[in-house]
Protein backbone atom coordinates (compact mmCIF):
# COMPACT_ATOMS: atom_id res chain seq x y z
CA UNK A 1 0.00 0.00 0.00
CA UNK A 2 2.93 2.60 0.63
CA UNK A 3 4.90 3.88 -1.90
CA UNK A 4 9.02 2.47 -1.42
CA UNK A 5 11.34 5.54 -1.38
CA UNK A 6 13.47 6.58 -3.85
CA UNK A 7 17.23 5.40 -4.10
CA UNK A 8 19.50 8.34 -3.62
CA UNK A 9 22.36 9.84 -1.55
CA UNK A 10 19.89 9.61 1.77
CA UNK A 11 23.05 11.04 3.97
CA UNK A 12 23.87 13.50 2.19
CA UNK A 13 20.82 15.22 1.37
CA UNK A 14 20.40 14.81 5.57
CA UNK A 15 23.44 16.54 6.19
CA UNK A 16 23.34 19.05 3.08
CA UNK A 17 19.82 20.26 4.78
CA UNK A 18 20.90 19.56 8.25
CA UNK A 19 23.89 22.33 7.43
CA UNK A 20 21.34 24.61 5.85
CA UNK A 21 19.73 24.81 9.17
CA UNK A 22 22.29 25.27 11.04
CA UNK A 23 24.00 27.94 8.71
CA UNK A 24 21.60 29.42 6.77
CA UNK A 25 23.55 28.11 3.69
CA UNK A 26 21.61 26.45 0.97
CA UNK A 27 17.67 25.55 0.82
CA UNK A 28 16.62 24.54 3.64
CA UNK A 29 13.53 22.12 4.12
CA UNK A 30 10.38 23.58 5.25
CA UNK A 31 6.85 22.66 6.94
CA UNK A 32 4.18 24.18 5.92
CA UNK A 33 6.36 25.71 2.82
CA UNK A 34 7.55 28.42 5.72
CA UNK A 35 8.77 27.32 8.68
CA UNK A 36 12.52 25.43 9.39
CA UNK A 37 11.72 21.74 10.05
CA UNK A 38 14.18 20.20 12.08
CA UNK A 39 16.60 18.10 10.61
CA UNK A 40 15.82 13.84 11.60
CA UNK A 41 18.05 10.92 10.48
CA UNK A 42 15.57 7.73 9.98
CA UNK A 43 16.96 4.54 10.38
CA UNK A 44 15.07 1.54 9.39
CA UNK A 45 15.65 -2.00 10.66
CA UNK A 46 14.40 -5.07 8.64
CA UNK A 47 11.83 -6.12 11.20
CA UNK A 48 10.05 -2.98 10.95
CA UNK A 49 12.05 -1.00 14.14
CA UNK A 50 12.00 2.57 13.01
CA UNK A 51 14.29 4.88 14.62
CA UNK A 52 14.55 8.73 14.57
CA UNK A 53 17.32 11.40 15.91
CA UNK A 54 18.40 14.87 15.74
CA UNK A 55 20.99 14.99 13.16
CA UNK A 56 22.71 18.17 15.27
CA UNK A 57 25.07 16.00 16.25
CA UNK A 58 27.01 15.52 13.39
CA UNK A 59 28.01 18.66 13.62
CA UNK A 60 29.02 19.33 17.05
CA UNK A 61 32.47 20.74 18.81
CA UNK A 62 34.70 19.20 20.63
CA UNK A 63 32.71 20.99 23.67
CA UNK A 64 29.66 18.85 22.99
CA UNK A 65 31.70 15.24 21.69
CA UNK A 66 31.27 12.49 24.46
CA UNK A 67 34.00 11.72 26.40
CA UNK A 68 35.56 8.46 24.25
CA UNK A 69 35.78 10.91 21.46
CA UNK A 70 38.30 13.05 22.77
CA UNK A 71 40.53 9.48 24.34
CA UNK A 72 40.51 8.47 20.69
CA UNK A 73 41.72 11.88 19.06
CA UNK A 74 44.57 11.83 21.97
CA UNK A 75 45.77 8.55 20.49
CA UNK A 76 45.59 9.89 16.49
CA UNK A 77 48.69 10.49 15.36
CA UNK A 78 50.32 10.42 11.76
CA UNK A 79 48.49 10.39 8.07
CA UNK A 80 45.13 9.64 9.31
CA UNK A 81 41.86 8.25 7.09
CA UNK A 82 38.90 9.34 8.55
CA UNK A 83 36.35 6.24 7.32
CA UNK A 84 33.08 7.88 7.28
CA UNK A 85 33.84 11.61 7.69
CA UNK A 86 30.23 12.35 7.79
CA UNK A 87 29.72 16.16 8.39
CA UNK A 88 33.63 16.63 9.03
CA UNK A 89 33.48 17.43 12.96
CA UNK A 90 36.70 14.82 13.95
CA UNK A 91 38.26 15.70 10.24
CA UNK A 92 38.53 19.81 11.31
CA UNK A 93 39.72 19.15 14.39
CA UNK A 94 42.34 16.96 13.40
CA UNK A 95 43.13 19.32 10.36
CA UNK A 96 43.09 22.25 13.28
CA UNK A 97 45.49 20.23 15.13
CA UNK A 98 48.04 20.07 12.54
CA UNK A 99 47.37 16.26 12.25
CA UNK A 100 47.18 15.54 8.29
CA UNK A 101 43.80 14.01 8.32
CA UNK A 102 41.74 12.82 4.54
CA UNK A 103 37.95 12.32 4.86
CA UNK A 104 36.74 9.50 3.24
CA UNK A 105 32.62 8.90 2.25
CA UNK A 106 30.75 7.39 -0.07
CA UNK A 107 28.16 10.18 -0.02
CA UNK A 108 28.83 12.89 -2.11
CA UNK A 109 26.29 15.51 0.11
CA UNK A 110 28.18 14.74 2.92
CA UNK A 111 31.62 15.46 1.18
CA UNK A 112 30.20 18.51 -0.25
CA UNK A 113 29.00 19.89 3.01
CA UNK A 114 33.00 19.02 4.85
CA UNK A 115 34.22 20.93 1.91
CA UNK A 116 31.79 24.07 2.73
CA UNK A 117 33.18 23.85 6.49
CA UNK A 118 36.29 23.46 5.47
CA UNK A 119 38.26 20.18 5.19
CA UNK A 120 41.03 20.05 2.46
CA UNK A 121 41.98 16.37 1.87
CA UNK A 122 38.51 14.49 0.74
CA UNK A 123 37.66 10.99 -0.92
CA UNK A 124 34.77 10.05 -2.33
CA UNK A 125 34.86 6.00 -2.09
CA UNK A 126 34.76 3.32 -0.23
CA UNK A 127 38.06 1.71 2.00
CA UNK A 128 38.04 -0.72 -0.94
CA UNK A 129 38.12 1.62 -3.94
CA UNK A 130 40.48 4.27 -1.99
CA UNK A 131 43.16 1.04 -1.96
CA UNK A 132 44.17 1.41 -5.72
CA UNK A 133 45.19 5.24 -5.01
CA UNK A 134 48.06 4.38 -3.55
CA UNK A 135 47.74 6.78 -0.23
CA UNK A 136 49.36 5.20 2.89
CA UNK A 137 47.82 6.03 6.30
CA UNK A 138 49.02 5.45 9.73
CA UNK A 139 45.86 6.29 11.67
CA UNK A 140 42.24 4.71 10.48
CA UNK A 141 39.36 6.20 12.34
CA UNK A 142 36.40 5.00 12.50
CA UNK A 143 34.41 7.09 15.03
CA UNK A 144 30.50 7.92 15.26
CA UNK A 145 29.69 4.24 15.70
CA UNK A 146 31.82 3.66 12.54
CA UNK A 147 33.04 0.32 13.69
CA UNK A 148 29.35 -1.11 12.41
CA UNK A 149 30.98 -0.12 9.01
CA UNK A 150 32.79 -3.74 9.20
CA UNK A 151 29.09 -5.25 8.82
CA UNK A 152 29.63 -8.80 9.95
CA UNK A 153 31.96 -11.81 9.94
CA UNK A 154 31.80 -12.12 6.02
CA UNK A 155 32.50 -8.28 5.03
CA UNK A 156 35.02 -7.88 8.47
CA UNK A 157 37.97 -10.00 6.27
CA UNK A 158 37.94 -8.26 2.98
CA UNK A 159 37.10 -4.74 5.09
CA UNK A 160 39.86 -5.16 7.31
CA UNK A 161 42.45 -6.11 4.31
CA UNK A 162 41.73 -2.77 2.73
CA UNK A 163 42.82 -0.86 5.56
CA UNK A 164 45.90 -3.22 5.52
CA UNK A 165 46.95 -2.44 2.28
CA UNK A 166 46.34 1.13 2.82
CA UNK A 167 48.69 0.80 6.44
CA UNK A 168 52.01 1.87 6.67
CA UNK A 169 53.89 -0.17 9.16
CA UNK A 170 53.33 -0.04 12.53
CA UNK A 171 49.86 1.30 11.67
CA UNK A 172 46.69 1.67 14.27
CA UNK A 173 42.35 1.27 13.71
CA UNK A 174 40.79 3.62 15.88
CA UNK A 175 37.07 2.51 16.12
CA UNK A 176 34.31 3.39 18.08
CA UNK A 177 31.74 0.80 18.60
CA UNK A 178 28.80 0.13 21.15
CA UNK A 179 28.09 -3.12 22.99
CA UNK A 180 24.17 -4.06 22.33
CA UNK A 181 23.65 -6.52 24.66
CA UNK A 182 23.36 -5.19 27.63
CA UNK A 183 19.39 -4.61 27.10
CA UNK A 184 16.74 -6.42 28.23
CA UNK A 185 13.77 -4.94 25.39
CA UNK A 186 12.27 -7.70 23.92
CA UNK A 187 12.39 -5.78 20.69
CA UNK A 188 16.13 -6.12 20.66
CA UNK A 189 16.69 -9.29 22.38
CA UNK A 190 14.45 -10.76 20.13
CA UNK A 191 16.32 -9.47 17.29
CA UNK A 192 19.72 -10.69 18.55
CA UNK A 193 17.92 -14.46 18.57
CA UNK A 194 16.85 -14.43 15.57
CA UNK A 195 19.95 -13.07 14.21
CA UNK A 196 21.88 -16.00 15.97
CA UNK A 197 19.02 -18.85 14.61
CA UNK A 198 20.18 -17.28 10.87
CA UNK A 199 23.91 -18.16 11.64
CA UNK A 200 24.78 -14.00 11.73
CA UNK A 201 26.46 -11.94 15.03
CA UNK A 202 23.73 -10.62 17.42
CA UNK A 203 23.75 -7.16 16.57
CA UNK A 204 24.82 -7.54 13.19
CA UNK A 205 21.67 -4.96 12.20
CA UNK A 206 19.94 -4.65 8.27
CA UNK A 207 18.89 -1.45 8.22
CA UNK A 208 18.37 1.33 5.79
CA UNK A 209 18.18 5.05 5.77
CA UNK A 210 15.50 7.23 5.11
CA UNK A 211 15.53 10.92 4.33
CA UNK A 212 12.06 12.80 2.98
CA UNK A 213 11.89 10.94 -0.32
CA UNK A 214 14.92 9.05 -0.27
CA UNK A 215 16.27 5.63 0.82
CA UNK A 216 18.85 3.84 1.19
CA UNK A 217 18.91 0.02 -0.10
CA UNK A 218 19.29 -2.32 2.60
CA UNK A 219 22.91 -2.71 4.20
CA UNK A 220 24.36 -4.35 7.10
CA UNK A 221 25.55 -2.40 9.93
CA UNK A 222 27.74 -4.46 12.98
CA UNK A 223 26.99 -3.81 16.35
CA UNK A 224 28.74 -5.89 18.64
CA UNK A 225 30.61 -6.93 21.90
CA UNK A 226 34.64 -6.00 22.21
CA UNK A 227 34.58 -9.66 22.51
CA UNK A 228 32.90 -10.17 18.96
CA UNK A 229 35.37 -8.08 17.27
CA UNK A 230 38.46 -9.59 18.98
CA UNK A 231 37.38 -12.84 17.49
CA UNK A 232 36.77 -11.25 13.77
CA UNK A 233 40.21 -9.81 13.99
CA UNK A 234 41.80 -13.24 14.78
CA UNK A 235 43.42 -14.06 11.48
CA UNK A 236 43.41 -10.91 9.68
CA UNK A 237 46.35 -8.41 9.50
CA UNK A 238 45.66 -6.48 12.31
CA UNK A 239 45.92 -7.28 16.62
CA UNK A 240 43.37 -5.96 19.17
CA UNK A 241 45.55 -3.90 21.42
CA UNK A 242 43.47 -2.28 23.58
CA UNK A 243 39.38 -2.22 24.48
CA UNK A 244 38.58 1.18 26.15
CA UNK A 245 34.95 0.72 27.63
CA UNK A 246 35.05 3.70 30.64
CA UNK A 247 32.01 4.71 28.87
CA UNK A 248 30.40 1.48 28.68
CA UNK A 249 28.29 0.42 26.53
CA UNK A 250 30.15 2.72 23.88
CA UNK A 251 33.74 1.22 23.76
CA UNK A 252 36.97 2.58 21.92
CA UNK A 253 38.93 -0.58 19.97
CA UNK A 254 42.45 -0.27 19.28
CA UNK A 255 43.68 -2.81 16.67
CA UNK A 256 47.61 -2.72 15.37
CA UNK A 257 49.09 -3.63 12.26
CA UNK A 258 50.35 -6.91 12.91
CA UNK A 259 54.64 -7.79 12.19
CA UNK B 1 12.58 -7.38 2.23
CA UNK B 2 12.25 -4.93 5.18
CA UNK B 3 9.63 -6.45 7.83
CA UNK B 4 6.45 -3.94 8.31
CA UNK B 5 5.79 -2.57 11.71
CA UNK B 6 3.73 -4.02 14.04
CA UNK B 7 0.38 -2.73 14.66
CA UNK B 8 -0.45 -1.07 17.86
CA UNK B 9 -0.97 1.99 19.75
CA UNK B 10 1.28 4.05 18.15
CA UNK B 11 0.56 7.78 19.41
CA UNK B 12 -0.08 6.36 22.91
CA UNK B 13 3.23 4.40 22.93
CA UNK B 14 5.24 7.77 21.51
CA UNK B 15 3.31 10.09 24.03
CA UNK B 16 4.21 7.82 26.69
CA UNK B 17 7.94 7.41 26.29
CA UNK B 18 7.84 11.10 25.63
CA UNK B 19 6.44 11.87 28.90
CA UNK B 20 8.75 9.36 30.52
CA UNK B 21 11.95 11.28 28.91
CA UNK B 22 10.47 14.89 29.81
CA UNK B 23 9.64 14.03 34.24
CA UNK B 24 11.53 10.66 34.82
CA UNK B 25 8.03 9.00 34.95
CA UNK B 26 7.74 5.64 33.64
CA UNK B 27 10.63 3.79 31.94
CA UNK B 28 12.34 5.69 29.01
CA UNK B 29 13.22 4.32 25.65
CA UNK B 30 17.02 3.72 26.09
CA UNK B 31 19.71 3.88 23.76
CA UNK B 32 22.45 1.20 23.55
CA UNK B 33 20.15 0.31 27.00
CA UNK B 34 21.68 3.35 28.80
CA UNK B 35 21.17 6.92 27.29
CA UNK B 36 17.76 8.12 27.40
CA UNK B 37 16.84 8.31 23.50
CA UNK B 38 14.95 11.38 22.00
CA UNK B 39 11.64 10.55 21.13
CA UNK B 40 10.78 11.20 18.01
CA UNK B 41 7.33 11.32 15.83
CA UNK B 42 7.54 9.62 12.08
CA UNK B 43 5.16 9.74 9.93
CA UNK B 44 5.29 8.50 6.08
CA UNK B 45 3.24 9.60 3.74
CA UNK B 46 2.34 7.08 0.97
CA UNK B 47 4.42 8.06 -1.62
CA UNK B 48 7.80 6.56 0.20
CA UNK B 49 7.93 10.28 1.61
CA UNK B 50 8.94 10.14 5.30
CA UNK B 51 9.33 12.51 8.04
CA UNK B 52 10.50 12.75 11.95
CA UNK B 53 10.29 15.72 14.36
CA UNK B 54 11.05 16.09 18.06
CA UNK B 55 7.55 14.98 20.25
CA UNK B 56 8.30 18.09 22.77
CA UNK B 57 5.89 20.08 21.51
CA UNK B 58 3.32 18.09 22.48
CA UNK B 59 4.01 19.16 26.07
CA UNK B 60 4.84 22.69 25.60
CA UNK B 61 3.27 25.13 28.13
CA UNK B 62 1.23 28.25 26.86
CA UNK B 63 5.09 30.32 26.92
CA UNK B 64 5.69 28.29 23.78
CA UNK B 65 2.52 27.89 22.14
CA UNK B 66 2.43 29.10 18.42
CA UNK B 67 0.36 32.55 18.46
CA UNK B 68 -2.75 31.34 16.83
CA UNK B 69 -2.74 28.47 19.70
CA UNK B 70 -3.35 31.31 21.90
CA UNK B 71 -5.81 33.31 19.60
CA UNK B 72 -7.86 30.22 19.63
CA UNK B 73 -8.15 29.49 23.06
CA UNK B 74 -9.17 33.36 23.38
CA UNK B 75 -12.37 32.11 21.38
CA UNK B 76 -13.49 29.37 23.63
CA UNK B 77 -16.52 29.29 25.58
CA UNK B 78 -18.83 26.67 27.31
CA UNK B 79 -18.15 22.69 27.39
CA UNK B 80 -15.82 22.03 25.39
CA UNK B 81 -15.08 18.99 23.18
CA UNK B 82 -10.44 18.69 22.65
CA UNK B 83 -11.06 16.28 19.59
CA UNK B 84 -7.83 14.58 19.45
CA UNK B 85 -6.50 15.84 22.92
CA UNK B 86 -3.05 14.49 22.83
CA UNK B 87 -0.71 14.72 25.79
CA UNK B 88 -3.39 17.25 27.08
CA UNK B 89 -1.98 20.79 26.89
CA UNK B 90 -4.77 22.60 25.56
CA UNK B 91 -7.22 21.02 27.72
CA UNK B 92 -4.94 21.62 30.97
CA UNK B 93 -4.89 24.82 29.77
CA UNK B 94 -8.54 25.51 29.52
CA UNK B 95 -9.25 23.15 32.96
CA UNK B 96 -7.15 25.21 35.17
CA UNK B 97 -8.52 28.87 33.55
CA UNK B 98 -12.02 27.13 34.82
CA UNK B 99 -13.57 26.20 31.03
CA UNK B 100 -15.51 22.98 31.40
CA UNK B 101 -13.49 20.74 28.82
CA UNK B 102 -13.55 17.16 27.98
CA UNK B 103 -10.72 15.33 26.20
CA UNK B 104 -11.05 12.97 23.37
CA UNK B 105 -8.90 10.48 21.80
CA UNK B 106 -8.90 7.24 20.46
CA UNK B 107 -5.42 6.49 21.91
CA UNK B 108 -5.58 4.76 25.18
CA UNK B 109 -1.76 5.74 25.75
CA UNK B 110 -1.98 9.49 25.37
CA UNK B 111 -5.66 9.26 27.85
CA UNK B 112 -3.22 7.51 30.37
CA UNK B 113 -0.65 10.54 30.00
CA UNK B 114 -3.66 13.39 30.15
CA UNK B 115 -4.63 11.30 33.50
CA UNK B 116 -1.41 11.45 34.63
CA UNK B 117 -0.76 15.04 34.19
CA UNK B 118 -3.72 16.01 35.41
CA UNK B 119 -6.53 16.38 33.04
CA UNK B 120 -9.93 15.11 34.51
CA UNK B 121 -12.36 14.49 32.14
CA UNK B 122 -11.58 12.19 29.75
CA UNK B 123 -13.32 9.81 26.66
CA UNK B 124 -11.55 7.20 24.51
CA UNK B 125 -13.63 6.87 21.40
CA UNK B 126 -14.21 8.45 18.10
CA UNK B 127 -16.27 11.54 17.76
CA UNK B 128 -18.51 9.12 16.07
CA UNK B 129 -18.33 6.84 19.05
CA UNK B 130 -19.21 9.70 21.47
CA UNK B 131 -21.88 10.84 19.92
CA UNK B 132 -24.03 7.80 22.04
CA UNK B 133 -22.63 9.09 24.92
CA UNK B 134 -25.31 11.96 25.03
CA UNK B 135 -22.69 14.46 25.88
CA UNK B 136 -23.71 18.26 24.44
CA UNK B 137 -20.84 20.74 24.17
CA UNK B 138 -20.89 24.85 23.12
CA UNK B 139 -17.54 24.24 21.52
CA UNK B 140 -15.18 21.84 19.81
CA UNK B 141 -11.66 22.04 19.36
CA UNK B 142 -9.24 20.57 16.72
CA UNK B 143 -6.15 21.95 17.41
CA UNK B 144 -2.69 21.51 16.27
CA UNK B 145 -3.34 20.76 12.72
CA UNK B 146 -6.38 18.51 13.68
CA UNK B 147 -8.60 19.79 10.72
CA UNK B 148 -7.17 16.93 9.47
CA UNK B 149 -8.94 14.67 11.25
CA UNK B 150 -11.67 15.20 7.95
CA UNK B 151 -9.96 13.63 6.37
CA UNK B 152 -11.54 14.30 2.84
CA UNK B 153 -14.54 14.74 0.79
CA UNK B 154 -15.83 11.50 1.58
CA UNK B 155 -15.72 11.81 5.04
CA UNK B 156 -16.00 15.81 6.01
CA UNK B 157 -20.11 15.39 6.21
CA UNK B 158 -19.99 12.48 8.76
CA UNK B 159 -17.51 14.07 10.59
CA UNK B 160 -19.08 17.68 10.72
CA UNK B 161 -22.24 15.34 11.46
CA UNK B 162 -21.40 13.84 14.23
CA UNK B 163 -20.18 17.12 15.87
CA UNK B 164 -23.68 18.84 15.19
CA UNK B 165 -25.36 15.31 17.11
CA UNK B 166 -23.26 16.60 20.28
CA UNK B 167 -23.62 20.58 19.60
CA UNK B 168 -25.55 22.74 21.66
CA UNK B 169 -27.47 25.72 20.06
CA UNK B 170 -25.11 28.40 18.76
CA UNK B 171 -22.30 25.52 19.02
CA UNK B 172 -19.00 26.68 17.11
CA UNK B 173 -16.19 24.51 15.94
CA UNK B 174 -12.54 26.27 16.25
CA UNK B 175 -10.16 24.28 14.24
CA UNK B 176 -6.49 24.76 12.97
CA UNK B 177 -5.55 23.97 9.64
CA UNK B 178 -2.34 24.47 7.21
CA UNK B 179 -2.33 25.52 3.26
CA UNK B 180 -0.31 23.51 1.72
CA UNK B 181 -0.34 24.97 -1.41
CA UNK B 182 2.32 27.73 -0.80
CA UNK B 183 5.03 24.83 -1.48
CA UNK B 184 6.99 24.84 -4.77
CA UNK B 185 8.57 21.54 -3.91
CA UNK B 186 8.13 19.08 -6.59
CA UNK B 187 8.17 16.10 -3.55
CA UNK B 188 4.83 17.92 -3.09
CA UNK B 189 3.60 19.29 -5.63
CA UNK B 190 3.30 16.37 -7.42
CA UNK B 191 2.02 14.28 -4.51
CA UNK B 192 -0.93 17.03 -4.94
CA UNK B 193 -1.08 16.76 -8.53
CA UNK B 194 -1.08 12.83 -8.26
CA UNK B 195 -4.09 13.50 -5.38
CA UNK B 196 -6.46 15.59 -7.80
CA UNK B 197 -5.86 13.30 -10.48
CA UNK B 198 -7.38 10.28 -8.45
CA UNK B 199 -10.20 12.72 -7.23
CA UNK B 200 -8.99 13.39 -4.26
CA UNK B 201 -8.00 16.57 -2.80
CA UNK B 202 -4.54 17.55 -3.28
CA UNK B 203 -3.57 17.59 0.20
CA UNK B 204 -5.65 14.81 1.18
CA UNK B 205 -2.38 13.10 2.45
CA UNK B 206 -2.47 9.20 3.14
CA UNK B 207 -0.41 8.43 6.21
CA UNK B 208 0.75 5.98 8.62
CA UNK B 209 2.52 6.98 11.85
CA UNK B 210 5.12 4.86 12.95
CA UNK B 211 6.91 4.57 16.51
CA UNK B 212 9.82 2.02 17.35
CA UNK B 213 8.36 -1.53 16.50
CA UNK B 214 4.90 -0.08 15.70
CA UNK B 215 2.67 1.28 12.87
CA UNK B 216 -0.75 2.39 12.16
CA UNK B 217 -2.82 1.03 9.50
CA UNK B 218 -3.34 3.78 6.03
CA UNK B 219 -5.53 6.72 6.98
CA UNK B 220 -6.63 9.67 5.56
CA UNK B 221 -5.44 13.01 6.77
CA UNK B 222 -6.31 16.33 5.30
CA UNK B 223 -4.19 19.28 4.68
CA UNK B 224 -6.62 22.27 3.11
CA UNK B 225 -6.94 25.96 2.34
CA UNK B 226 -9.59 27.31 4.04
CA UNK B 227 -11.31 28.16 0.19
CA UNK B 228 -11.42 23.81 -0.07
CA UNK B 229 -12.75 24.07 3.76
CA UNK B 230 -15.49 26.22 2.83
CA UNK B 231 -16.61 23.91 0.31
CA UNK B 232 -16.20 20.52 2.39
CA UNK B 233 -18.61 22.49 4.95
CA UNK B 234 -21.49 23.72 2.81
CA UNK B 235 -24.03 21.49 2.75
CA UNK B 236 -23.65 20.81 6.40
CA UNK B 237 -25.00 21.68 9.65
CA UNK B 238 -22.04 24.22 10.31
CA UNK B 239 -21.35 27.16 8.18
CA UNK B 240 -17.64 28.99 8.07
CA UNK B 241 -18.09 32.21 10.06
CA UNK B 242 -14.78 33.27 9.99
CA UNK B 243 -11.14 32.32 8.93
CA UNK B 244 -7.86 34.00 10.76
CA UNK B 245 -5.00 33.11 8.51
CA UNK B 246 -2.56 35.75 10.67
CA UNK B 247 0.09 33.02 10.54
CA UNK B 248 -0.20 31.85 6.98
CA UNK B 249 0.39 29.22 6.35
CA UNK B 250 -1.69 28.80 9.49
CA UNK B 251 -4.85 29.58 10.10
CA UNK B 252 -7.79 28.98 12.12
CA UNK B 253 -10.97 28.18 10.74
CA UNK B 254 -14.22 29.06 12.99
CA UNK B 255 -17.83 27.61 12.23
CA UNK B 256 -20.98 28.07 13.49
CA UNK B 257 -24.14 26.01 14.37
CA UNK B 258 -26.24 27.06 11.59
CA UNK B 259 -30.35 28.11 12.14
Amino acid sequence: MGGEPRLGDVFGSMIRDAYAVQTGIGTRPLAGGRLPRPVTEIIERDDGLINGAPSAHYFAGPEDWEPYDHRAVARVRGATLDVGVGAGRIALFLQERGTPVTGLDTSAGALAVCRRRGVRDLVHATVDAHVADGRRYDTFLLLGNNLGLIEGAERAPAFLAALAAMARPGAQVIAQGTDPYGTRDPVHTGYHERNRRQGRLGGQLRLRLRYRELGTDWFDYLVCSAEELATLVEGTSWRLVDVDDRDAPYYLAFLRLAG
